[in-house]
């Protein structure tokens, strides 16, 4: 298992974007580049893509500092992807490729920084290679706003997108109520599956300045109760701010976006706009006040000028223990969090679980931790959200803008 | 003209919140406070209708730690309105109103912090008084992320406005470039008639993350030159990122946004979402591409967390200043910036514009700072921005999340 391996190593960004997931490539990239045992360190153009096309680029000949900007700068860096790997067994074609790629440049080490699907990969790479007889290690890191993810406590990514969250609502819910004119205004986060997100919400309270209303996909939603619920707190308060997750749905498991669309002219008109302009249309239609909708679109995940220092030292500390435990003779396994320190304090400590666990499962918001009779969240969620949104990012400001990483991206050898 | 006049002063927020129209009424409230001839600082509930309705807040009661954190607390914290004062001439009962309360308090020192309707405000209420023969002395104070108030180089308010769009558009230029795929991105700005805020995404170029297109009001625009010019960038770069203000027109003036609604089937579905919505289908449509749609909305007028230094301090000083020269005789005039320095850095310094040439006139951006040819604005438009970002809030940070002022608003003898 600890036996050593010499070779290079390629680090890989997959699916959606994060604030920090280019601190989890930083933290590999760093800790390969130290390595003794790690020969080069390479960089996939647009995930895994990148090996399959061979397009790799070679990131030890980046300037240290440029590398060391990834910690603060948004997005995938060296490119994402969404492709998904076919079953080896009914298609190898894309397995055998990367096998020749990583043979062609003695890669021995395989960093994947993604979510489920991603995890799903990692493991299907893994298994490929052991039964092709190719000793390579690959290591899943993990990243995804949504926090959905099995075999962590928590996902890098998330606390920066969730203290983009509470921030904005507290912002938005002091411009929402500044005219004495009654005010509807709907938020629409990310979170398909899962209400982490929109959930974070709720962090905002710290503020006094929560949303009314929070509608997670945990449950069931319809829109009798909306309006009966904005009506309530509308005649109370004169205003209502209502957060809703774009992931909601009707009783019979129909996502609310998509009733959107059924409900549409069939010239598609009603497609326009978001959830939350269509919430808003509903909410309008039904109370004649003004409403407001808004989506929180791109910002919420790329908005690294508000990251969580605790976020991107984690992210980055998660790409180190991958390389560290890699070179030790690991693979097949995910990189994962433990929260430990209880009481005393936010402590978490890095751990390693079979991809096979992580892969294709959707972590959900426990019901115990949803106030559902007062459409919010209970002290359970803001107690676990809480330590991930501290610390401000210790970004680089230049003109009074950010300053992101500019890399050579040198491809290495490039297929003509 | 410097004649010692003692007595009570009021102040109040009007239009449209930034994040800095609070740092303002700081300047105003502490100036105020410190004054040994005014004897009591009020604060008006919801703009001029406070003084109208007589509900004022007596703010030398508020703890003076609270009333700094007005530095970094956006929206309009004493709250706002969008009342317009009728022609005194034709009805005078809201200003004979304000003057009774103003006897009733001894109010001497009228400060309004808002944009062209409020100086329009200060100019009437300005000449009922002097009519009246009642002393009281009335400044405004500039306040609009829309920079379009003439008699002043810059609007305290735009500065922060200007920052979080250029940085949010940077931030979104990473994200949209994610993937080995194409992708269109239009970005929403406000600024109805002026295309200060728009031009403002410019700076990301900064980051080389400007949009490649920018449509400012000034310039008319047509559909088929939008699917021309947005064709050519994607054919070249496989990515497009678009900023386009609320405000453009076609070339016989309408509102795109008006065009939209006509456009619509008749049950407003077409409403549904904004401008960026609607020009995201209209460009999905005829390209096929993938096309998101993104409205900065209330976020580019609240985003206090980003706010600009340099922008906190002007706001704050222009409070400042307005309670000096008042104190010192001044009346009917509001607080303006004058830039210094040119080459050898940026300086400004305060000035007093009569109220009359500020009110109702909007500034548009010059021609010259637009290159119409490339969709985007000119190196002096650039340098003229670049000044007003500088500096990152001095914001308080409690558990993560904004630090907002938590005031006491306690009514002053409130009338039954």
């Amino acid at each position: 298992m600890s036996e050593v391996l010499i070779g290079a190593c390629v680090v890989a960004q997959s699916g959606g974007p994060t604030s920090v997931i280019n601190a989890s490539a930083y933290g590999v990239i760093k800790a390969a580049l130290q390595s003794e045992v790690i020969t080069a360190v390479y960089g996939a153009q647009y995930g895994i893509l990148g090996v399959i096309n061979d397009v790799l680029f070679d990131l030890g000949k980046e300037d240290p500092y440029e590398l060391e900007m990834l910690l603060y700068t948004p997005s995938s860096e060296l490119g994402s992807c969404r492709y998904m790997l076919a079953d080896p067994r009914k298609d190898p074609t894309d397995y055998q490729r990367i096998l020749e790629v990583c043979q062609k440049y003695d890669i021995r080490y395989f960093f994947l920084i993604g979510g489920n699907d991603t995890m799903d990969t990692c493991s299907k790479v893994d298994a490929f290679m052991a039964e092709a007889g190719y000793e390579c290690r690959v290591i899943g890191i993990p990243k995804t706003i949504d926090n959905d993810l099995y075999g962590t406590d928590h996902t890098p990514g998330y606390g920066s997108a969730a203290k983009y969250i509470a921030t904005t609502v507290a912002e938005v819910y002091k411009d929402a109520h500044v005219y004495d004119v009654g005010t509807v205004v709907v938020l629409e986060i990310m979170g398909r599956d899962a209400g982490w997100l929109t959930g974070a919400s709720a962090l905002a309270s710290l503020c006094s300045a929560a949303p009314d209303l929070i509608y997670l996909p945990e449950i069931p939603f319809t829109f009798e109760s909306l309006l009966v619920d904005v009506q309530g707190v509308y005649q109370q308060k004169g205003k209502c701010l209502v957060a809703v997750s774009e992931g909601i749905r009707l009783p019979d498991g129909t996502y609310v976006s998509q009733a959107k669309v059924s409900a549409s002219d069939g010239f598609g008109h009603a497609m326009l706009g978001g959830l939350a302009a269509f919430l808003a249309d509903v909410v309008h239609r039904d109370m004649g006040a003004k409403v407001r909708g808004i989506e929180l679109s791109l910002l919420q995940r790329c908005s690294a000028h508000i990251a969580s220092q605790t976020d991107i030292d984690e992210a980055y500390a998660a790409g180190v223990y991958a390389v560290e435990q890699a070179t030790e003779g690991k693979t097949g396994m995910m990189v994962g969090f433990d929260r430990r320190g209880e009481r005393s304090g936010y402590e978490c400590v890095m751990t390693l679980s079979p991809l096979e666990i992580v892969a294709n499962k959707v972590k959900k918001v426990p019901a115990s931790w949803i106030d559902v009779q007062n459409h919010t969240v209970t002290s359970e969620f803001i107690d676990y959200v809480l330590p991930l949104i501290q610390g401000e990012s210790k970004r680089v400001v230049e003109n009074g803008l950010p300053r992101f990483a500019k890399l050579r991206k040198e491809v290495l050898r490039p297929t003509p």
